[in-house]
């Protein structure tokens, strides 16, 4: 029954993955999310993915899906911290984490939060 | 062969402890912290609790340890998110954390911690 916290700082959310993700514990990460961005209003959640070792299939699916929930509640996510052989094995497999974003480190990350907060939308540069 | 990965913010170092703390993980964590600290040049360290629903003594010797640790590195550490059933059972076990600084929060304990920074020291505010 393990729950994984998640940490506010300012509008942002902050999730550390240090666990192997069960089924349940990823459905309730999923729940836990979006009700705290409803609850607290916050516009960007960070994922860390730096103690993962290995990222398969059902993380990538369940990446894709917090950051689409997320989205539609109008809060950015940003995956972090991912390893490089993480990186390579993903490419491997040819999954692509399509529309998840990623940055190198929380501060990265962070950063690219609030860029996005700050300039409401940073792909129209025209 | 866990290992709790710790993240940069700034001058700040965060720690989120989601799993029971075996010995192996508590001393490689402490090592961690310890290199991390002075690699980095952090001042702050905050340890996030509030995935713990059991702090025992061990618990407690390791967090005050690491404040001590930190503290001869220069850094600042406060623990913060204690579930309030933990803050309670510590009470009863006569466990009283000492020298470990705790904040309610990430949030407050990012304050705290800026104090100190800004400030020097906020002890003595004659």
């Amino acid at each position: 029954m393990e729950r994984i916290p998640i940490l506010q700082m300012g509008k942002c959310l902050l999730v550390t993955i240090q666990v192997d993700l069960q089924d349940r514990v990823a459905m309730q990460l999923q729940e836990d999310l979006s009700s705290t961005v409803e609850k607290t209003g916050a516009t960007g959640v960070l994922i860390d993915i730096s103690a993962l070792e290995i990222v398969d299939s059902f993380i990538g699916r369940m990446l894709a899906s917090i950051s689409g929930i997320t989205s539609v509640l109008d809060a950015t996510t940003v995956v972090v911290g991912m390893q490089p052989a993480v990186a390579i094995t993903l490419v491997e497999l040819g999954l692509s984490l399509e529309g998840v974003r990623t940055a190198l480190n929380v501060e990265r990350g962070m950063a690219l939060l609030r860029l996005r907060d700050g300039e409401g939308s940073d792909d129209t540069n025209a």
